[in-house]
């Protein structure tokens, strides 16, 4: 019996640095918020309210320095913080903050831009806000088809297939006079979801750790079940169930982009109590 | 028994203008020079032999006007052929006239520029003149890899296939940071291709006319051998063999962008005499 962790599992660079940031912060402020939660990881969040850390929706519940999380906002988002004469403290991934200023490039070189990832994503959110709100969102080849424009520009949400970005952009070209494309895809995902895969196909049982609310997450779990006999999506080790293992002999592990390192040890403990008896 | 013709069969725009200009030059002109054939036709190449145009393969040979083709041809040539004191009357399509224009604005930008068509085609040795010959040709998602660089600009031969210029274009977009493209595919070669496979599909035979030496006719041959049960490929109706038609019930007949329509009216007559006994 084995148990292995998959190499790149857990917390990417962006969400290591929103959470120091907000390390820092929480030291030199009494209040602080969250716009929307830190990460998608409820007991990072729950952990971070109980240091000091408010979680708000709306900027009216805010009367102290304001946290913009990794995923980042729209421009106007800035603007409401500053008019109410609060500090910004900008935690907004650098990778996701160079595909927000590439859609405003486009947006601004006149561009009908397109954004490459989920329209529900905070992160195509805030991107959708650089672009004054012209732009249009698909996520394959076949939305592809329903751009219609002479010149058009892509970015994409930084945690997004590159596959299916390649087959898309392919669409894409065969239909658009002029496409000018950055490709914003971070490799921390593609990295994680290939050393997940691959762990996968020698595993009989994958648990993928992280929060039900998080998209990279549930791709991870996805990928762990195309390629594993068994895969299991759990936000902490209370979720775990005994039976899972019997007769098991390859145990992996991942992580999504917002799992903690101490939630990842404390599940592969847990899974070794349980194998141990 | 059915004899039918391909919808846009024969000249396309750019041919057909070449050939315009070429008529109007010889009426001017007493002795006319053209760098390369005309087209890739050789009767059609005799044909304005006869009439005064002469081919040349080096400038040496020229003492009189040179016509550019409509395949275009670098930079260089337009300087060496002014250096002689000589005219250039530029039958250069104007399609591939803007893809010229867009490979050298990739240049200008500091792209790397990548030309989708074939190494060996006069239309692509042109582009490349026009990047001071620093453009790479590739013309297969495989052949995408070899490509590193960071800003990548791509343009292509006017008579490529659009399937395949997606999924390389689709295979770039994954590897480079940031691509520009400009589809300078010419869509008369697509109608063509598209109109010849609806007839092939309904055709016992198909012939194809066209140069030997014509790559869009070669295509457009490959496409019928695949759609239907049996094709040939002529430049004129000598080649016809009256046993192709033994016991046949729907013959189709297509013709490349350098095919003039009085060819094709002259295989049409031949096989009707041949399937009337």
């Amino acid at each position: 019996m084995k148990i292995e962790i998959a190499e790149n599992a857990g917390f990417c660079y962006g969400v290591m640095r929103a959470i120091e940031i907000a390390n820092r912060a929480l030291k030199e402020y009494k209040s602080l918020y969250s716009f929307g939660p830190i990460i998608h990881n409820p007991q990072v969040v729950e952990e971070y309210e109980k240091k000091g850390l408010k979680v708000i929706e709306t900027l009216d519940e805010a009367d102290g320095p304001v946290l913009i999380r990794s995923h980042g906002v729209p421009p106007k988002v800035y603007e409401d913080i500053e008019k109410r004469g609060l500090k910004v403290i900008d935690a907004t991934c650098p990778f996701v903050k160079e595909a927000q200023r590439y859609a405003k490039q486009l947006y601004d070189e006149g561009y009908k831009v397109v954004i490459f990832g989920d329209n529900e994503h905070p992160e195509v959110k805030a991107h959708l806000g650089y672009t004054n709100y012209t732009a249009s969102v698909i996520n394959s080849p076949k939305t592809a088809a329903s751009i219609k424009a002479s010149r058009v520009g892509v970015v994409c949400q930084t945690t997004q297939s590159v596959e299916r970005f390649g087959l898309t952009i392919g669409e894409l070209a065969k239909r658009i006079r002029e496409l000018k494309v950055f490709n914003t895809i971070c490799d921390a995902t593609e990295k994680r979801q290939e050393a997940a895969k691959e762990l996968a196909k020698r595993s009989d049982i994958m648990i993928v750790i992280g929060g039900k609310n998080s998209a990279n997450t549930r791709k991870l779990y996805e990928i762990c079940k195309e390629n594993s006999r068994n895969a299991y999506h759990i936000e902490t080790e209370i979720e775990l169930e005994k039976n899972w293992f019997d007769g098991i002999e390859n145990i992996g592990i991942t992580a999504g982009a917002s799992t903690p390192s101490y939630i990842i040890e404390r599940v592969y403990k847990a899974i070794r109590d349980i194998v141990n008896g």
